[in-house]
């Protein structure tokens, strides 16, 4: 019932061990998207619960058995707010309440019971952190070994989690784009499953879940804007798929617009997107304290950049003060403590308001990555 | 509908404002437990979600109506593993992953909304740290304002939760048990709503929906035991007070064993209680790495002792080496990353085994109450 296309070449490949990207345009240009027989699946959809964990999407997914920390991921709450910011309504979608407090943890899932069902013995990722802490906690109750790269520079909450998980830890002097690299020649060699962003397509698969639940928990009331932070390409490439499914299955009418919201020190993506077609992945050196998205190799760039001109979304920046004086306005309006990434869309939104892009009366759905004890620093704790 | 019980005296009074505590018996004596008109609720009982927030429970609960981050509160996961500790079942309820990470959040839904409800500007309350940062959190999007009582040496990621959200912080030089003391002498002189653990009965009502939540997700099949770690008494009255509610709403036909669980270092409610009848609060000098259970002059011991000793439930210590063991046990076999608090049931869980008390076939329940990242330290963070 799935299938994967080129998001280059649209050569399609089948569901099959150590597919991960196109043999012809490789692993940059070739990532791969999941596709499902959607006529298939549209008599099969229930009603779907505004609180049930992730798998209940499980005719969307491409996993057959979960593991028993399913119960533990997604179905996180999408808060109301009226009167914030001189808006009628915004809508913060919390995904810091998973069970790693961070999103990552809806890919995590699909991986590790990807990995099982395959016959791995061994998974890998490289990350900033939340991706890394995330595999730690989901794979802890497999059977899986688990190994993970990360940069020198993790934030400390990221860093207990793989700690007290006990899994394998390599730490590689220099960047998260240094870690990725290294990730790939040793764990390929090795014949791990790979639990690497973009790399994967069945990453897509979890992420995309978000989406699924920021339309139930409207109602089917499709938002203006949806505002999700950037780094590697992944995490939005993934909500606008989750978005444009739906419309494939006549859930909803349209996709909301989404824009996508960097760190201006780490806004690769947003090179790329603004210099138009055809898309051409850079390598730039970055510098800002949202660890999640400093990416300056960013491995989604073709998915991200395609998913957002096909459907009329941009891709803006903020500076570093601005995320850190998002964190603060989310908890003191919200209560919803973030980490720098995740109050990134919040710094994109303010920014949005001001130039008058976004009105007031306009519904916003900010995607809150992350929660803000993993990383306390930026608010200087 | 509601009326108030003296837990020493049983003299009654009604829901009204300022009212915390019997006036024949004190604070300590006379803390007060909610009654309801159960024959009333029976009839208006429907079928509960196994994920939905709390209030869910609202026919059971003394509010009327919730801000926006009710859905943020509640509905955590009941999760299930098999052959863990050589048991054959071994549950955990993750209360880590409501809004601020920790169960306080039940109680400090219930406390603000009830503040706002009868018409308070400050609400204040003195805290080891989750229930301050779980009142910052839920009242930053409240019109009160906030006001918390700690003592110096707190956390780093409970003192972030505070220091973003924006709300008056008093750090007290001295303990948890000076700063409660100072807390209620300046809040009762400025009429501020006192959200202090066991002076405000209404704070169980919040707390009891973690145990309605575990029958619940077990399909009203009662577990054998339920182990739960103990400070000041409050969170162990609220789950027996919630079993035995369920019992009388004809909902299950038993209450569970509930064993509460203490660090060694600050037992001192395991020693009232072990003592036996009659009751007799009394003063101890406390050390643990299990700040949250931090507590050498519980305020709810004898609403504690007595709900225990009607149900067969009992009181064990473990030392902080167990402590900390058990938060890397439960981190790699089950992926909850809980603080050393979080931790110590399962520490307890792992000393009845070995005992013999608790056998490899019982039905265990371990209520995890806080989340690792807000206090990484204890495992070398």
């Amino acid at each position: 019932m799935i299938h994967l296309t080129c998001v280059s070449c649209s050569r399609t490949y089948k569901k099959e061990k150590n597919r991960y990207f196109c043999d012809n345009c490789g692993s940059i240009f070739g990532t791969l998207v999941v596709k499902y027989d959607y006529d298939k699946i549209r008599p099969m959809l229930a009603s779907f619960s505004k609180t049930a964990p992730m798998y209940q999407f499980e005719m969307l997914l491409p996993v057959k058995n979960y593991s028993s920390v399913a119960d533990a991921v997604g179905g996180t709450p999408l808060l109301e707010f009226d009167n914030l910011l001189g808006m009628d309504k915004l809508y913060v979608k919390n995904d810091g309440m998973n069970l790693s407090a961070s999103l990552k943890d809806r890919a995590s899932l699909i991986a590790v019971n990807l990995a099982v069902e395959e016959g791995y013995e061994t998974i890998f990722c490289a990350s900033t952190g939340n991706a890394a802490s995330s595999l730690a906690l989901i794979s802890a109750s497999s059977p899986l070994k688990t190994v993970i790269f990360v940069p020198e520079k993790m934030p400390a909450g990221k860093l207990a989690q793989l700690k007290v998980a006990g899994v394998k830890i390599n730490r590689i002097s220099g960047t998260y784009d240094d870690a990725f690299d290294q990730s790939m020649t040793l764990g390929f060699s090795k014949h791990w499953y790979c639990r690497n962003s973009a790399v994967n397509p069945y990453l897509l698969e979890g992420k995309k879940t978000a989406a699924y639940e920021i339309l139930v928990q409207l109602d089917y009331q499709v938002p203006d804007y949806v505002l999700v932070s950037v780094g590697d390409g992944t995490v939005i490439s993934a909500i606008i798929k989750g978005f444009e499914e739906f419309k494939i299955l006549g859930l909803v009418d349209k996709v909301p617009t989404v824009i996508g919201v960097q760190a201006e020190g780490a806004s690769t993506l947003k090179h790329v997107f603004q210099k138009g077609k055809p898309y051409t992945p850079i390598r730039e050196v970055v510098d800002t304290i949202a660890d999640s998205i400093s990416v300056g190799y960013p491995r989604d760039v073709i998915k991200a950049c395609q998913f957002l001109n096909r459907n009329g979304g941009d891709m803006i920046s903020v500076h570093d003060e601005e995320i850190v004086e998002a964190i603060r306005d989310l908890a003191s309006m919200t209560g919803v403590f973030a980490e720098p990434a995740g109050a990134t869309p919040l710094a994109g939104l303010k920014n949005m308001l001001r130039s008058g892009k976004i009105k007031p009366h306009n519904k916003v759905v900010i995607l809150v990555t992350g929660n803000g004890l993993k990383d306390i620093s930026a608010i200087g704790g």
